[in-house]
């Protein structure tokens, strides 16, 4: 007889063009309820199943989930963190394609980390998230987690954005620029790193801001700490310019808006490898160490 | 008596909101007069000015000039270059406000400039433009010339693009960016410039392609002959993916499509200060050699 | 009457040859006598004083003072910090040239900077020094403090130099490059800065680690936490590698040496002015929000 | 009966230390002595034979040889090209370890190639080397040519250079860096690629100039005209500051020095294999178009 599992109701939510799905997940069913185990799907995992499964919201997989499955790359993942790091609520998640920097459980090491983690022998990190905030005239108009970055950036068509960044009230610099990520350590290997920024582990408590294509040539990366209140206001107009969320969702700025960025209270339980580093991922990921050298 | 001037008639182009216009223009419109020269202006200058003056439209002045003076900044004369370049008038350019990369005199060295190019004695240099063709199924849909750069790149909520490189027919790479560069020694100082790409003097025969936030690490910018034909392909959909041209037009591009980028028969004829060199230029608008230095 | 001093003694060094030294110590040791402050110079700028002082190693006028004045650029400092930061003496840096990261009070904010200290009233801050620890064997065979950085680099003609790095144990990865820097984030703004290295705010608890023209393309700078235990090791021969510390002072590795880089248990205290921000000096330092922009 | 040789005398210059040496050239002796064509080896390459060969200085092998045979890697190409360039003696280098962006057949290819040279149906494309001179008060001390590049470097302990370029006699700018790196198209993807040089074809005519380090951040690679005259002068003392010729050969310099750079009179005649382009090594080099892409 399996012990008392920690969670009585995992919740699985996924991506349904991935093939493999039709046969994973009618089998994970069955394995969580032979052990006594409630779950909650999605509608679009309920979708691509063949017999006829009841799926719900994302965020009402969430809400009734004491442990969240995610099968699906690190976009899956993105969404299912921002749902869930503010209610609590713990990601088991599992790769469905290629290693992802936040998936790092393979489709084969399935049922070995569900086993660890529902006998709570999994390795559980924590993962800071930030709040950003569009504020106009002390207003704040909309507000949103994000486990990667925050980018400020210009339209299709503009030539670029001029805008002022903020620490804790003081003026630190003008940017001329297509646009401003500011990150998290997790997001430092995702749109960061392409703009050059440096990769920042995530036990460093920081925020990362990283110019995209800046026209001042003596613009660098910069690494605050996270409890640093970031603030960016467009010096010009806000013609044009946008404000995306974890390169998934964007609106855009009107003139006056204001960005102020601080870290979530709340942070994302991510369940991981107990056997690979962060930097085994990282070096996998970027091929360090492999004979693409220089002569 | 004054020589027999060298052009019989010449064409003047300027950005109306430069304040100082209202003054120069009338100026300069007697000044020439005296010289038995005709003149052709723009609308917007001729809008600009206070007494009644009929203005024509800018491609039209080019037709009509055999000498072109251009009042503005980098942006005014990007324009009138792609106008003037096929048709082999050449340019004066006068700077209205800061020191430009392409417009090299000072409005105090407007009637200098402009007697030595009447005298014959003003220093001449040829600047290459690339003509840029989108073409689908092997038709030509749009043809434009620039004098700095075009740019494939991602529309403003899309996460990147995915596109191939040829060159002369040979695949070189894939790119998976924001978006791709292809410029001119000229616009090597521009957006080029931003995204990381080096400076490439006038006189070097090359085209410079620079990826923009290339997610792949090792891609770097790359200098190859002007000869070369260049074509981009994009990879997979189109959507959400715009052709840019010297940052001043641009259009969506559609599944299938591909651009195809070669030099331009003709070239730019730019006059410019027989005492300024280029590199004096750059290092003048780089700040090169000044104690913006680390300790 | 002045209030009783915080301090009974204070230490002076500076750099003789800084012209300015002649006039400035002697009226400084006056206005430190009239307020019953004892002071002990080092040899050097008592070699520059006319009337006959006497001097002391650098080493001992740190364990006699109770706080340290600091009269020269970062130079300087880099070798008194490394004395004073073990001992818990705190500095009080003027500089005596160009405004520096560390030395950020000028030299005529001399006396109300030392009546603000001696009053309590200065701003104090700490920096993170790095123990560096050379290894043979299980031997340390030499330990060094740094404020900035110890740099482990190819000797003047060798190619380049394979080492790996170990973080707490585990391999992250083999570079193949002219070095690598290991810098606290004081030292985010020297060296590593020339190498491409980001900005690092003092504040973040960090060490970063920056290689020097790296082989292998995708190697970029990377920030870990400052509690880590990071250890280089030669892949090779060790035949013309030399370790730097500072900048200052070297020694040629060894076959088989291992370089083991921690956070000292003690921290430099820093005297700075309470109406400079760090980014303001960044912004003065690097020429930030100035017009060297491109157009 | 085979035709004609188009080549009489074929030297072979090879590493001895490659292992496979000891098989490859004694069969290589016989093929072409067989054909009627005369051998002359370099001692290296004659003591790693177990029969008693006679070898010779690799200066005086390339002054014997028509066709210059180079088994080895890259960096036995540079030390064969710069003897082989001026004398007009064409190279067919064949690779014994790893494909290099020099040496472009693999030991397998070795025969084909040979019938193809010999045939006169091989592919031959020139490279352009420099000739490095450096100058004190109007005289040439030495004077080599370089395939790849010509750096200009502090010592091992010095702490950083500050030299000035000048181009046709023009200021260029001041360089305050570790070194400076002056480079052939063929030299890009070498030392200069690790310091962030751009991929410059070996057909674009140009000398690329490379900071290493620079400490004022607005310092780019400049690509110039191959027709250039650069000129380096160091800006203070030069003390512990050092030339070095393609990453092989180095001398300290003197107060007072200048280092000419110009464009080699004679290019480098290459055999490459008629169906490898440029970029196909390029992107077997960086791994181009791998999946070493983030996600």
């Amino acid at each position: 007889m399996p012990p008392t599992p920690a969670f009585k109701t995992i919740g699985i939510i996924s991506r349904p063009r991935r093939s493999k799905l039709g046969e994973i997940v009618p089998q994970l069913l069955d394995w969580l309820e032979k052990r006594g185990i409630a779950t909650v799907i999605d509608m679009e995992t309920a979708n691509a199943l063949s017999r006829g499964a009841t799926g719900k919201a994302r965020l009402q997989v969430v809400k009734e989930a004491e442990l969240l499955l995610v099968l699906g790359g690190d976009g899956t993942m993105l969404g299912a963190a921002r749902d869930a790091a503010p209610r609590g609520v713990p990601i088991l998640p599992i790769n469905m394609g290629s290693l992802g920097f936040l998936t790092s459980f393979t489709a084969e090491e399935l049922y070995p980390a569900l086993e660890d983690t529902l006998a709570g022998r999994a390795a559980m990190e924590e993962r800071v998230l930030l709040l950003v905030e569009r504020v106009h005239e002390g207003n704040t108009l909309t507000e949103q987690r994000v486990l990667n970055d925050s980018v400020v950036h210009k339209g299709t068509l503009a030539r670029m954005i001029e805008l002022e960044l903020y620490i804790d009230g003081g003026f630190v610099c003008r940017y001329r620029a297509d646009g401003l990520i500011v990150a998290t350590p997790t997001g430092s290997t995702a749109y960061s790193m392409s703009a050059g920024g440096p990769i920042v582990h995530p036990k460093v408590e920081s925020i990362l801001i990283t110019p995209i294509c800046p026209h001042t040539l003596s613009d660098r990366p910069v690494v605050v700490p996270d409890t640093s209140v970031i603030e960016l206001r467009l010096s010009h107009t806000a013609d044009s310019v946008f404000l995306t969320m974890d390169g998934q969702t964007g609106v855009p700025m009107q003139v006056g808006d204001r960005v102020r960025i601080t870290r979530a209270l709340e942070r994302l339980k991510l369940i991981h490898p107990a056997n690979k580093t962060y930097f085994e991922i990282l070096r996998n990921k970027l091929r360090w160490g492999r004979p693409e050298r220089l002569p």
